[in-house]
């Protein structure tokens, strides 16, 4: 049984594992005041072309979303996010346990554009509401899409505009940048978004998000809200070991477009066999539609999610690949997929 | 410059790093389903001896205390804890931000009795104030003290008679257990307590803490508090993996029993050198009151906290010893220390 | 300019002020322990036929419904209303301010079925999401329309079903229970629902709301709720005379009629005029569409809201009658329209 | 029986009930925009000779406590007050509900000082820990006591200068104000707090506070706030009439000064008596210490609470006056206590 359900169903890349073990013994500071943490903050300040932005390393997606959005609003203030969006469905009220309300938007391909935001300000005008705020995108999205940067450029003006902040949950950027569309380059995001974050435990860390401050006035006494939270890690250390691994050099892109490559791989030749897609997703997820004979003959060697029902005969499954996807066990399935689709 | 300032400084014991390589490509479950998860919790049900409670993984004491008192406390609902409690002072209001004001108690030598309970209960007659509901307790204390099994036993019994919930805070339990004067066992505790942690950050590992919901109507739903404090680690398996090493044979408590001889070996040096204590600490904390000339040539070589100021000479530092203290650093620690106070 | 834009334009009936008038400088105990708020207590169990509920007075709707929500509700669980419910839009994010989402449900006519709630539960399988857990309704609802005793029947038995809890919001309980097309009592209401509050602010009364709680399971420690939240008046008298005089004989429902009455009135001439409405509203509260040139006359003489465009020539707006409406301001009204609409 | 338990045991000043009955069937608008709440806000203004503050009525204390201190506090920041404060141990958690810590000091007679507040400072220096923000005080406080001019001054210059909010709980403002050795005046109080809120409920208001926001920066959307706790009152005329009666002449400083006297009586005839004080306290609230004896004869014709034991014989009972006091029942009292003392 191969797994194609999840980017995070093995460890962590073996470079990282080895970072690990060659600094283990050294003594250094706690709660990420160490020189690896240090030290990898000045290498993404690097890769993004900016020093003047605020760098943290917090163990997962959901806890970097719900402390940087709690951090970001006052308490009559909403974040909206596209109905798909993570915050909305899949973190359990992460964001409504910290105090603020989710204003959901249909959007279009998972994305979020001036005109849905326009709405809802409209639709918002006095205290008997909430003031929308923030507004929540991810890149890639939920279902596999990926923001152009006139689209982002688009939505960045909207939001200087009308005052609100613009964050981007990026548990999946590097999938996102290093997709063959991608016309976006991470040194744009500072001046794209007011905040975003750069995900590690799905491209190659054991864990880690690495949260990216660019508004000054969104810096101010941020490390009191990741302690506040519970995610200040005694032994921070072991996020900034593996930040610094991943961008040292360039294994977090090398990483990701691995990923693509894999997903690219089946989608050229789900296409061949003129199989239809759910979305356009040019990164690491893809939703191919399948007769639901084939999707019962793939479960028995492969683990994957059925997303979501098409018709009577057919459903769309979710395929994930990583930086850990094997080149063998793809083309194995692909192999399988001619079998069955013939 | 060698450091006692805490027992975090290094990365994890290298058999849980080992571990890790090991398992590293095995493709598994998500989120704290994987098999390694699930095996070290067997493994720690049978060291406790008691099959009937719930353990769950979660990355931090902070993270690990403000999800487990928010999920068993209702919003009008209290927490007591001793005046130096971590909870109080070290996790910059993270109960509180959950919504429950701690209530704080002198107490003795940084326990609690029920004594100091009774007297909270009686001034918190009606609903102008909060309601006392749990009694936050660590093993071994913020001053390296320890519960006795008898003192456990009385707060265990006033807790069941005024139905409270008594939760210890195990950040430092493997020192607190291998004490030498500790007469408590790992499997006493579900007896005596509603909920515990046992603590892996500050005894070997690089992340995570196991913890024991014993009551039952403590147990339900636990995992949505989990993953809506954005706390459930996709790759749960980190802390699974690293639980497991650590209680698959003894090394939980060979690692806690060597901080303690290290902490031992120094306090037994200055007591030969009739240096006086803050406070009586039988485990991995130390609080000796030396000169302040003393202190500041020791800092020279040496990292750790000047914990107070005694009087107009003299301070009491802090020295922590761990898992990963060199015994041989400990011997030039006592041989400076001796050249000093002579 | 007279206003039909809501039922809370004036005072308080003046048999309330005449109550505060008479007990005014008689002492009494503070925060609701008075005589008045008892016996206002003793006479709505008689007026719902049942001794076995709890009542709380509170002084408006939205903080009635925080606090209900938020003392009945894990911090986990959520709560489920109709898309124009009064939590969803119009409490400025109240409920998730105390932590918890709200799922929205499309609904029909304002209100919600069992198909609704089981697409919601099948939607909420797993710990990545809300557990979905309370089921907030308003009768009469936004839009005027009511529940009829089959319908809630029918909630209720799926609510128990699924270990849900139901909660009506009574901001115009009155206005539904004298509605014509009602058929349920008062005292049936104990039966149906789990908790569910009187409204007397826009019934009557100067400030306040009578929270009746059903289930045992939900009555415990919950005035600590309403204190915590800043609920518990100091002169809680002020809420229990006025509503011991709204029950002490059929003065509440006699309100409540007379306000339907006026709105029937003009809703009958304008279905003989064969103007259409958004909804079916039998009770205070009456959504006309009319053409935009005849809102634009009316508006130089009247007050109210023009609710939404229906289009590009006539709009819907909101007519609210109240206690306070005046049946020769009503007869002028018809008279206007009349002339507008002919 | 006759009480001198509090200052909230009878309804209002006939003058606002009467002010009720004479606007009682105007027409207008809800929710605070009305003329009345207008008007009151113009003439408070005028009486404390700034324009540029912003003025809320809401229902109670503790109401206006959580919403100031949660609206002008991030999630990180802490409030300060002195151990007897009312939000420390009287309002069920109502603060660290909204999510904020407070830490409590000694203090002196209820009040804090400037070397109170830098011993705060100089224990929270860091990240690890909440973030002291804001000062609350109360004036009276709640043992009687007043603060100076000067000493207020000092807390004043001490804030600005360490960048805190000085918020002051005026519950009972008008005693202090009124009292004999106050020589602070309303007008002073925008150039020495942050926000102040100005109590009518226990001075002759059924129900209300005017919280008065000075400072700029803690202005912007406060009425979302109010709206999100609950507490915009539907019909909010209820206390913009009221204060419109207390300040369009002297009516508030009357009443006040009545309750001060009242007091001043006991106290004088009790001072006369060689009775000692539990603590100096020039307002409304006085705390003798009798014996044991009289006390248990006064309660057979006089409610009040008995406050705390002072030794074996003799315990401190608390007596409060108000707008209400009878003239008549304090001289009986001062008669009883007479007979009693001799």
């Amino acid at each position: 049984m191969y797994s194609f359900k999840n980017d995070y169903s093995e460890g962590a890349h073996p470079r990282i594992l080895n970072a690990l073990l060659e600094t283990n013994l050294v003594q250094d500071e706690g709660y990420g005041e160490d020189r690896y943490s240090k030290e990898a903050m000045e290498l993404i300040k690097e890769k993004i072309r900016n020093h003047d932005v605020d760098i943290h390393f917090i163990s997962g997606g959901t806890q970097t979303n719900l402390i940087a959005i709690s951090a970001f609003l006052r308490p009559h203030e909403a974040a909206i996010a596209v109905s798909s969006g993570h915050i909305l469905g899949h973190e359990t009220g992460a964001i409504e346990a910290t105090g603020h309300k989710i204003l959901s938007v249909e959007g279009k391909d998972g994305k979020l554009s001036p005109a849905d935001l326009q709405g809802v300000l409209d639709g918002h005008p006095d205290e008997h509401m909430v003031k929308p705020k923030l507004v929540y995108i991810s890149n890639s999205t939920e279902i596999g899409s990926i923001y152009s940067k006139s689209e982002l450029q688009e939505l960045h003006d909207f939001c200087q505009r009308n005052q609100l902040i613009l964050y981007m949950d990026g548990a999946r950027l590097g999938s996102a940048l290093c997709s063959e569309e991608n016309d976006l380059h991470l040194s744009d995001l500072p001046n794209l978004v007011d905040a975003f974050y750069i995900g590690g435990t799905k491209n190659g860390a054991l864990i880690g998000e690495a949260l990216v401050i660019c508004r000054d006035s969104l810096k101010e006494d941020f490390r009191y809200h990741i302690k506040q939270k519970g995610a200040l890690l005694a032994k921070g250390r072991l996020m900034g070991i593996q930040f610094f691994e991943l961008f040292r050099d360039n294994l977090f892109f090398d990483l990701a477009t691995h990923a693509n490559q894999m997903a690219g791989r089946i989608k050229d030749e789900l296409e061949k066999a003129e199989v239809k897609f759910l979305t356009h997703s040019p990164s690491n997820q893809i939703f191919p539609i399948l007769p639901n004979a084939v999707i019962t003959e793939l479960q028995s060697n492969y683990a994957f999610h059925v997303w979501e029902k098409v018709d009577s005969d057919s459903s769309a499954i979710r395929l994930v690949t990583s930086w850990a996807t094997s080149e063998e066990e793809v083309i194995s399935f692909i192999e399988e997929l001619k079998r069955e689709l013939i």
